[in-house]
C-alpha cells in the first residue's frame, strides 16, 4: 500500500517533512465524490466515531430519560481538553445516572488542553478520570447502562451490552463488518474497530442527512449533530481545530478528530461525509487534509477564505517569526478548486 | 523521492500507522556501513547538530576562559526539559559571560518536560527564555561572543560571527556545502542548514574519533562527548530517550534528537556515525530508527537487550493495558542481526 504524499511541511523554501494519506468524500447513497489513496483498507477511526458511538444513548431514549442537556450530549461525542467546564459536565452526567468518577473505566491523564493542564497543576491538583478526554463518552456509556438496567461494571468490555450497542450502531450506519479481526483496544480501554475510509465517509453522510437510517436513528443523529453544533467548545476545547472550525460554520460543518491521524466530517447542506487518515498518524496532516477537502466543497469565497488558515497553516517559531507552512500536495492539492 | 516504510505502529494485531524514512551509518573515512532510503538529499538536522554548533565555544578556548563546567558544556549541546537544573545551569553560563536571560534571543516557551512544565505552573510562574529547550546552546553562543569580543546583540543572525563560526564548524566536519539555498530559520531563531544524512553521519563519525579533524577541533570534540556522557540528564531530561539511552551506555553511545524526526548518533568504539530522518517528522519513528540501528552494531547480547525497549517500545493506554507496539519494518527490520 503506497498512499500519495498529500501534505508537505515547508521550512523556508524547502520541504522539511511530508505526510502520506488517503481520503474519501461520499454521499449518503455511497457515490464517491472525491477520493485519493487506499480507501478500502480498514483503519482504526478511534475517537473520530464518537458521534456514532453515542447514537444508542440518544436513540434508546436514555438521554431523554436522564434529561441530558445538549452540552452533555455534545460531551459524549468529545475528545475534550479537560477544562473545568468539561469536567463539570462529565460529573453532572454521571450524577444523573447515580454514579461518580469511580465508575469511569477510561483511566486518568493530565488534561489534553495545555492551559487546562497547567491550571490543574497550579491548583495543586492531579488528574482524575473526569479529566480524561474521553470522560464524556464514558459517562454517556454509563448513562445508557443505567437507564437500560445493565450492570455498569465492565461497560468498557467488547462483550458488554453497551459496547455491543455501539458496535451495532457503527456497523449499521457505515455498512462495515466489524469482526474479531478488525478489533483492538483504544486508549480509553473500549474496543475500536478498523473500518475503511469509504465506509466511514458514507456513515457520516448518512448521519448528516438521515438517509438510509431508520426514523428513530435519523432523529438521534439530528439531535447529536445539533447538540455538537450548539456546543462546539464541549467537543474539543478553546483554540483546538474541531472547536474553532465548528464555531466558524455552526451546523453547516461537523468535524471530529481521532487519534493517529484520523478525521471524520460532514457537510449536511451538501449531504456529504468525509474521512481521512494520515499514514503516519500525524494530527497536523489529518487537519490539513480534512480542512482542504471541506474547503474544496464550499463554494462561497468567504467560507473558503475562513478555512484557509486551517487547510494551510503558517508555522511560527518561539519568537513569532514565520518559519514555514503546511500545504496540500499531490492529489490533495489538485482538489483545490 | 520515496523512502521505504521503516517503522510500523501496531494496535492489536493490525498495523495502525507507518513511518517512512532514510538512514545512514558511516565511518570517519566516509565508507557507508549501512544505509536505506535517500541519504544524499539535504535535510534540516535542527537540534541534532548542537554538538557541532558548540564546537567553536570549546575549540576557541572560550569555554575554558569562562571556566564552564562539563555540565554547562553538556547543556550547550542540549534540547533540555526546562527543569530547575537546566534553568540554573543556563543562568550560570550567562552570568559567567556577564549577561542574563534578557540577552537570550531564543524566545520563551513552557518547559518541554511535562513534569517541569507543571512544576512551573504549580509555583505560579510563567516561562522565561531560560526555560526554552535551546537556552544552553544560546548561552554558549553568548559565552563565545563575550570572550571573542563580539557584540552580543544579533548573535542569532546568520551574518553574526557566532553563527558564521557554527556554520564553518558544521561545514568542515560534515563536508557539506551550506549555502543560501539550504538555509532556513530554526525554532529558536538561529539559522538551520539542510545537510544530507550521509554527511551528517560522517560528521558524527569524525566527532567521535577525531579522524579528519585538526588537533584542536578533535580535542574539543573529545571534551564535548565526555561532557555529555558524564551529564546525560543535562542533554535532555529525566525519562527522555536521549538521557536514558546515554545513561545506559555512558561514553559508548552518543545520541541527539532534532525536531521533525531527525536523530544523529555515534558509536565511538566502532568509529561509526549515524543519522536518520523520518519523512513525516515523527520523533517516535526517529527514535525507533536510531535505536534499531545502534542495536544492530552492538555485538553484546546484554547491550542489545537493553536497547530493545527503545527500538521496539510497547504502547500502553491510560489504564496501563498493552494496546500495541512499534516495530522496525522493511530495510530497517532487515538490519536486525
Amino acid at each position: 500500500m503506497t498512499n500519495p504524499v498529500v501534505v508537505e511541511v515547508l521550512r523556508g523554501a524547502r520541504v522539511e517533512s511530508r505526510h502520506r494519506g488517503a481520503g474519501a468524500v461520499v454521499d449518503a447513497g455511497g457515490a464517491v465524490a472525491l477520493a485519493f489513496g487506499e480507501i478500502d483498507e480498514p483503519v482504526f477511526p478511534r475517537s473520530a466515531v464518537k458521534a456514532l458511538q453515542s447514537l444508542p444513548l440518544v436513540e434508546s431514549g436514555a438521554a431523554d430519560a436522564l434529561r441530558l442537556s445538549d452540552a452533555e450530549i455534545a460531551l459524549a461525542c468529545a475528545s475534550h481538553s479537560g477544562a473545568q467546564a468539561h469536567v463539570e459536565a462529565a460529573a453532572a452526567m454521571l450524577a444523573k445516572a447515580g454514579l461518580d468518577a469511580a465508575s469511569l473505566a477510561c483511566g486518568a491523564h493530565w488534561p489534553l488542553g495545555e492551559d487546562a493542564s497547567r491550571a490543574l497543576a497550579r491548583a495543586g491538583q492531579t488528574p482524575s478520570p473526569l479529566h480524561n478526554n474521553c470522560s464524556g463518552k464514558h459517562a454517556g456509556f454509563l448513562c445508557l447502562a443505567c437507564v437500560s438496567g445493565w450492570d455498569a461494571k465492565g461497560y468498557e468490555q467488547a462483550t458488554h451490552p453497551v459496547q455491543r450497542a455501539a458496535r451495532t450502531a457503527i456497523a449499521d450506519v457505515t455498512g462495515a463488518t466489524l469482526g474479531e479481526g478488525v478489533c483492538a483496544t483504544d486508549g480509553c480501554s473500549i474496543p475500536t474497530y478498523a473500518i475503511p475510509l469509504r465506509a466511514l465517509a458514507l456513515g457520516f453522510a448518512r448521519l448528516a442527512t438521515g438517509e438510509g437510517l431508520a426514523p428513530g436513528r435519523a432523529a438521534a443523529a439530528r439531535r447529536i449533530f445539533a447538540a455538537v453544533a450548539a456546543n462546539p467548545a464541549m467537543v474539543a476545547g478553546e483554540g483546538r481545530f474541531d472547536t474553532e472550525v465548528m464555531r466558524l460554520f455552526g451546523p453547516r460543518v461537523f468535524v471530529k478528530t481521532g487519534a493517529e491521524g484520523v478525521y471524520c466530517a460532514a457537510l449536511p447542506e451538501l449531504g456529504l461525509g468525509f474521512a481521512v487518515k494520515a499514514d503516519d498518524g500525524a494530527t497536523r496532516a489529518a487537519q490539513a487534509m480534512i480542512a482542504t477537502l471541506i474547503r474544496r466543497f464550499l463554494t462561497g469565497e468567504e467560507d473558503r477564505t475562513r478555512l484557509s488558515p486551517f487547510a494551510a497553516p503558517n508555522l511560527r517559531n518561539w519568537n513569532g517569526i514565520e518559519v514555514g507552512a503546511l500545504r496540500a500536495a499531490g492529489p490533495l492539492a489538485e482538489t483545490r478548486a
